[in-house]
């Protein structure tokens, strides 16, 4: 059976900034609130996740996660209201290459 | 600065079937009416193109492209009818992502 696949991201002068991976890990933070739960769940490493975080941070307009200090991987982690709203427009573009995606299914039928 | 980037392909049972490449390929046959100068043009060897159609032949229900048979590369190629529907069927998929990208753009503005 054929399936149409799609992907989406954001590049910066041709460098990858924001894709399925990053939007994943927010998603991860703003339900766990920690960066190191987030991390495993995704089978990245913590220093993987911090250094993403990093980037993320760093060539976005205002910072979309916010590390908060504590103890060893401690402190916990929280998606800014910016992240909050990058993260919404992302995911509202995916979802409508997929609306698109499946409306052009006649593709698979030919 | 940011860009969205985008890309969309076809997989059957997992595996790529057809994408950018492969109608890139497709496109160039037609204007071509070879395999050989297509393949060149996209710095792509004659073996592989020759794979690459026949894939793309066994894995639909009608020949997308016909190898017609002459001398060493020769012949000459044609993409089929069906092939030029197909292709058509992809770039307006293609067409419509980037319609979609482009309205999405507030994006980058955030």
């Amino acid at each position: 059976m054929k399936t149409i696949r799609y992907k989406c991201w954001i590049e910066e002068e041709g460098v990858k900034f924001y894709g399925p991976g990053p939007n994943e890990l927010l998603r991860r933070i703003e339900k766990e609130g920690s960066l190191s739960k987030a991390a495993a769940q995704m089978n990245m490493s913590y220093k993987k996740a911090w250094d993403l975080v990093q980037r993320l941070n760093l060539h976005s307009k205002e910072p979309l996660v916010l590390l908060k200090k504590g103890g060893e991987h401690g402190g916990g982690a929280e998606v800014t209201s910016y992240g909050m709203k990058f993260m919404k427009a992302y995911e509202k573009l995916e979802q409508q290459m997929r609306k698109l995606v499946d409306q052009q299914n006649q593709l698979l039928k030919l």
